[in-house]
């Protein structure tokens, strides 16, 4: 996997496609499907998260304070729902779903090397978990598979229902307010 | 427009399309595009924005407490780009851009009739404006266009490229923890 700079959060996840959440605890490493999160800021990168007490990752995430957020493709639909429809503390995700694990740079979390894209993050603010059970996470480095072929992320209409992207339109000339992101 | 329940509110927001937000000061409606906006909550239904002083509908939606998020297809793809790159400070955007008002219900802020969609909102919470920019907004009332055949929303890349809606992918089965949400 190719290193992209982590200010680059935005051009992955801003889309809103579905990811999967990457924890681990005790050396153990489990995963979570995330379907509410978006791009609070350019730099530096943040990201809000809704995770809750409901989810068994959440507390993973709190007490260590990393995770990775791994982007995945529409070869991997049927994954996605079932990693997000059953629950770490009865079942090894990564076993079960036969996920590959790969080394991250700077958290003691793998990322998922069948992903198109793994992002490194930390907890950047947890103040906010109580009242809303948002967790606002910074970027810290960002994988992504170049010469994966498929590209195609989902997009949860939220009832278990997913649209694949579709052709892309290039309308970068017109945003000449906003030019500098695309650098 | 046909009304759906403001509690649908993630059916049209989880998948992350890039959407307008109406305001209006003094009774004249302007309008902007937002990408960085994620669904909080199923119930009631919260919906988190980021909206800076930067952006001249930032006080019109501050002062008021109100707004319309009006989800637009890709016929509308140049008007949105368009719409997100001048400022309701020099431009009348309803005129420029020749957006249909359409009078909502509980808000004093027009819906855009030209839009798939219309989300009726009341600001619930400033209280991380200051910090993240962040504004919290309830959805108080849906109406969509039923009739509508162009139903493909846009999803920003992050740098004036946009993915289109592709196919639609059924995995209602599989979400066994999570049924209820499709009711």
């Amino acid at each position: 996997m190719q290193e992209m700079p982590a200010s680059k959060a935005y051009r992955l996840l801003e889309s809103g496609p579905v990811v999967l959440v990457v924890t681990a605890r005790d050396g153990k490493p489990n995963v979570m499907t995330m379907g509410f999160h978006m791009v609070m800021q350019h730099a530096p990168p943040l990201i809000g998260c809704i995770i809750g007490p409901w989810d068994y990752s959440f507390r993973a995430l709190r007490d260590s304070g990393e995770c990775v957020i791994a982007i995945p493709t529409v070869d991997l639909a049927e994954k996605v729902v079932d990693i997000g429809n059953c629950s770490g503390e009865t079942t090894d995700k990564f076993e079960t779903f036969g996920l590959t694990c790969a080394p991250a740079r700077d958290v003691a979390v793998p990322l998922i090397a069948d992903c198109l894209a793994n992002i490194e993050c930390r907890v950047a603010d947890t103040s906010l978990v109580d009242r809303y059970n948002l967790l606002i996470l910074e970027a810290v480095r960002i994988w992504i598979d170049a010469d994966r072929r498929e590209r195609r992320t989902l997009h949860h209409r939220g009832d278990g229902t997913f649209t694949i992207d579709g052709r892309v339109i290039d309308l970068r000339e017109r945003m000449v307010k906003w030019k500098y992101l695309q650098d």
